[in-house]
């Protein structure tokens, strides 16, 4: 009786809150500070807190109001990059980078299968990827909406996806490394794409025996050059440079005062080689510190052009030696097993997360300068001199339990991801950051508890030279009891987390469930600095090119199929409702090669083209042309049809494929 | 100033209202029923109207709460199934099935590569697919939560997922059909799987000119045989019946009263073959009817049985003639091209959408059968008994521009999608659903626009013997405007209706973007009819068998490596965090057959297993046993290592692949 009470005196509230504010129920548009009755009957059948309402109107997007931020998050396993709006946590699309995705036409017979080639791994398909850290292209240090990249643990290959039509432009393979981790970092005018190394292999990935580790293996850090004005990485001026087979991890290009610089964490200056006696997991982390990797590239780019690099495999190289020798490669002790290095929005410190030490270690790029000016370092076995930590360190702050990445926002706060203690902890920069918080400098602000087992964290813009606040997003690794039970096979948890207000009043907001590969790291965009197209700039438009393709059909009236031996070239249009021609008929064995033309302009007019039992589908967006080769192996009558529902006749949008025997 | 004035008194009166309420900011759990100064300032800032606020209340589910539905979508052409949480509109999983899933390690180097090999066509992999219609099994009519199956429209195939662990067990292709489009239509007790034809083809897709279309094209309906105890589709006893090349499209087992029939629609009567003059948009609508396809399965059974059907490539078929002579196979008229076919829960009546006409029509089983029983039909020209509509039809209701397809809900009204108005249109059920709603029977309460073009609809348990209500959800085509721009191809939208109260009170909840294919179906399933394991029910299972593997390694102590000549036999174990061994060397052109152990029985401790260079990645949930298989012919070093973010320690869990050239 008395429950039955008190909901009738919140519907009553409720009701005397809608008069007095004047929203009432079901008047679209207008602006209402209260719940209506029907509101709060939701509210309190659902059992939603204070809290929970809160985060509700902070992250529901209306039906036509769009995400005024973009998530270029990558898709792990899955080998894809997933891009997904932000506050409203839902995924707009999965970019088909590594893997063949059929729905985007990608791998299925189009111009994708010739990107997807560039992967190869020594001539063979490789047709998964590991997609790790993305990195979107930057002017000035701060994010320009043109490209983002991404890279292939797996099998250490880098890739180019433009942002106009957020498509795969270009795949490479790494010629001389088998993995990677430190993924696509971009420095600051995108001038390179920064692929660093992970488990040390020998060079090329040729063979050699664990017991000659020390001697034959070694880590590798690659620059691909990026040609901004063709959109593809030009391997003939990147270049690569040896380093000693440290498990070089994570890296960050410097920026502002450090630019020139990139600075990358390394895991198993033990040597290790496993076996068991003991595992890897012992082995590499018995020593107190590895090495934080100092390089110049600017330096490094010097003497490229001076001659002083070697080829190897259609890549540049610079040995260990001249490295060390010339003033490209320094090290600096860093906490035990660390995994991110993470340059602040000013270009002033790198931080580092100790994973093994509840620490994250903050250096000073003038401290290490200095220090390198002051010369007479010492040097590790291979030869690079290493600047003593108490003259590179700034600061060290007490965090928590498996400090992983950080990440920065406007307010002069850092965010690290503290994986074993399953939050993020934010904290106060020290120095210029100093006089943006109410804090002192170099301290722990605030843990805020993440479900569960945080890797990466985000933030918009959060790594660029200038970041801009609001949100943070957890990417958790475990989520157990968050979401409906589906199986042994469970989703990670991106959390999104409110950084708006100061001091300790974080909060999370959201869980989004990714029930589809464990995505690594993320970068979140202003949605207002991407220009994507609607539709293709013009009619026979080859997106793989970025240019009209000779051989597209501009008009229904060009249309035909030429047989020239047993070579059968089709012309074909597409457009509401109907392929011309509908019919193609061709003999067994003939070698074909189909042109398909979009004539839409009309943004959204996608359509797909199936053909049964040939392994073939194509997404042919709005002025696309697309163009299909193979050989009728299989006679019989197939048919192709449309894909994507483009009208209400999109179900006799098809022709017939007939193979005479 | 004015503005500034009335935020102030809105600030205060939300003060006030928590006051009043106890609901103070902050206070995680508390229910509140107004809203806190910061949401009511977020709101402000955010432009909210008061339904934008019911509609976030409704939709937002907090950490930890899980969604009461899950909803099985198609994942169009990219092959897979979507598993969505209702009503939070969250991607739990997506179920590789037609395509190869990298992440799930389903179809690079596991079981799920003998999986996808059931998919291929005369002998040649096929490796996507055009996942349309999803059928959850039923018991008595009602979903049961044990299995999924979905077609593939592309190549007339079948898959199987079992929802103990979301995964799928089971691909057939059709030895007699190259495409299909009516899917996986349940009979009610699961003891078929009905697979409807789309565009005729010759029988077994054999060549014929398309001149001799009448004579030697065909449909088909195949009813598969589904051995619910082995999980798996039985060939053995499913058959198939062949049919005019009428093109069949969408179907609906009858249910209760109409147990034993299965009602499909048609839509190219005319038996047009396009050529663009006229094409075909324009040949298969000439008729102002098509013809509803009524099949006595339980009849076909027997006919089966009595040895009146031959076997044609390995499938039992009864002909046409047959069909047409032993009562099987029935028609009456439908207004032209329709989509949907629907049975109402209690299987009285079959709705019938018209896509170019206005209307819906509403079948009467009863008459159906009185008119079969009063005999004296006229039959169409391959003979078939043809009952005019006027004695089958119970109503006709007219909705507005492109019906196509039609769910149920409990209080007796039906939704059907209007694709050309892009609306959902609510309408009373007449005859026994009359009583349940305040309205007539057959008529139309309500059209709620959606944006935009909506195909398939789907509402909990909508199609089932006893729908659920609550919830319906638009499968919209196009959505242009509705998302922030990411280049031509643009995701679909599925849009959450509010369908809770009578009369004309349904509501868009949610627009949720679909950026990755174009989903065509969705059953939406009672969370807690669902059993999944949470981790495989003993170490050393197969996912595949569903029985402990006979080489699974069952403690660490058993890891070995076994040489026999050239073939190298690995037995690994795999927990927190490293392999067991940790080292292979093999020969170049040895030929490997790596078995791998979880050892893990805590849930969501899932390790993943890339083999760099190799096309090679499983997903070993706990308890999982994988085997791969394969010749080592790139020599090299290559690692191995976990791509699940395990642990602390997960960058350690590798191991090195040693191939001596």
């Amino acid at each position: 009786m008395k429950k039955l009470i008190s909901v009738g005196i919140l519907l009553l509230i409720g009701v005397l809150f809608i008069v007095a504010c004047g929203g009432a129920p079901g008047t679209g548009g207008t602006p209402a500070a209260g719940l209506t009755v029907d509101a709060a009957a939701v509210v309190q059948a659902r059992g939603l807190s204070s809290d929970d309402i809160y985060a509700a109107v902070k992250t529901y997007t209306p039906s036509g109001k769009t995400d005024p931020y973009i998530m270029i998050a990558s898709g792990g396993q899955s080998g894809q990059v997933l891009v997904i709006g932000i506050p409203s946590m839902r995924i707009l699309k999965v970019i088909g980078v590594f893997t063949p995705e059929p729905w985007q036409g990608y791998g299925f017979g189009g111009s994708g299968d010739e990107i997807l080639a560039g992967g190869k791994v020594n001539g063979k398909d490789v047709l998964w990827g590991d997609t790790h850290h993305p990195g979107l292209s930057e002017t000035n240090g701060v994010y320009d909406g043109q490209f983002a990249f991404i890279n292939d643990k797996a099998n250490a290959r880098v890739a180019v996806i433009d942002l106009r039509d957020f498509s795969t432009k270009q795949i490479l393979k790494n010629p001389n490394a088998i993995n990677d981790h430190g993924g696509a970092f971009v420095t600051p005018n995108t001038e390179y794409v920064i692929e660093g190394p992970q488990y040390a292999a020998p060079i090329g990935y040729e063979y050699a025996a664990l017991d000659q580790y020390k001697d034959k293996y070694r880590g590798l850090i690659t620059f691909w050059a990026f040609d901004r004005m063709k959109g593809r990485f030009d391997q003939s001026k990147s270049f690569q440079i040896e380093l000693p087979p440290y498990w070089q991890d994570l890296c960050d290009a410097g920026k502002k005062v450090s630019e020139g610089w990139v600075f990358c964490n390394s895991f198993n200056t033990e040597l290790a080689i496993g076996g068991n006696n003991p595992s890897f997991e012992a082995g590499t982390t018995k020593n107190d510190t590895d090495y934080l990797h100092i390089i110049n590239y600017k330096k490094a780019e010097e003497i490229v052009r001076a001659g002083k690099a070697k080829q190897l495999n259609g890549m540049m190289m610079i040995d260990l030696k001249t490295a060390a020798a010339e003033g490209i490669l320094f090290f600096s002790p860093e906490p035990k097993s660390p995994h991110g290095s993470d340059v602040t929005p000013g270009g002033e410190y790198i931080v580092v997360g100790g994973k093994l030490d509840p620490h994250v270690t903050v250096y000073s790029f003038e401290k290490i300068q200095n220090a390198i000016q002051a010369g007479g370092l010492k040097t590790d076995e291979y030869g690079v001199p290493v600047i003593p930590l108490d003259k590179a360190m700034e600061a060290q702050i007490e965090l928590g339990l498996g400090p992983l990445h950080t990440v920065f926002d406007d307010k002069g706060y850092a965010y690290t991801s503290l994986f074993l203690d399953s939050a993020v902890a934010r904290w106060s920069l020290g120095g210029p950051y100093e006089k943006k918080h109410p804090e002192p400098g170099w301290k722990l602000v605030q843990k805020l508890p993440v479900q569960y087992n945080i890797g990466h964290i985000t933030a918009v813009e959060g790594d660029t030279a200038e970041p801009g606040g609001q949100f943070v997003v957890a990417l958790n690794k475990w989520s157990i009891d968050r979401f409906a039970n589906i199986g042994p096979l469970m989703p990670q948890n991106f959390q999104l987390v409110d950084i708006s207000k100061t001091g300790d009043q974080m909060k999370v907001l959201y869980d989004m469930p990714i029930g589809m590969a464990e995505p690594h790291y993320a970068e979140i965009i202003k949605a207002d600095r991407l220009k994507p197209w609607q539709v293709y700039p013009q009619v026979g438009w080859n997106a793989e090119t970025m240019s009209v393709d000779p051989k597209a059909t501009l008009k229904e009236a060009d249309a035909k199929v030429v047989r020239n031996g047993n070579q059968v070239e089709i012309f074909m249009t597409v457009i509401r409702s109907h392929y011309m021609p509908e019919k193609v008929e061709i003999k067994k064995g003939d070698h074909v090669i189909w042109h398909l033309t979009s004539l839409e302009r009309t943004p959204d007019a996608t359509h797909g083209f199936a053909l049964s039992g040939y392994n073939i589908n194509l997404s042919i967006e709005p002025g696309k042309t697309e163009t299909i080769e193979f050989d009728a192996t299989l006679p019989g009558t197939f048919t192709y049809y449309c894909t994507e529902f483009c009208s209400a006749l999109h179900l006799e949008m098809l022709g017939y494929f007939l193979v005479q025997p």
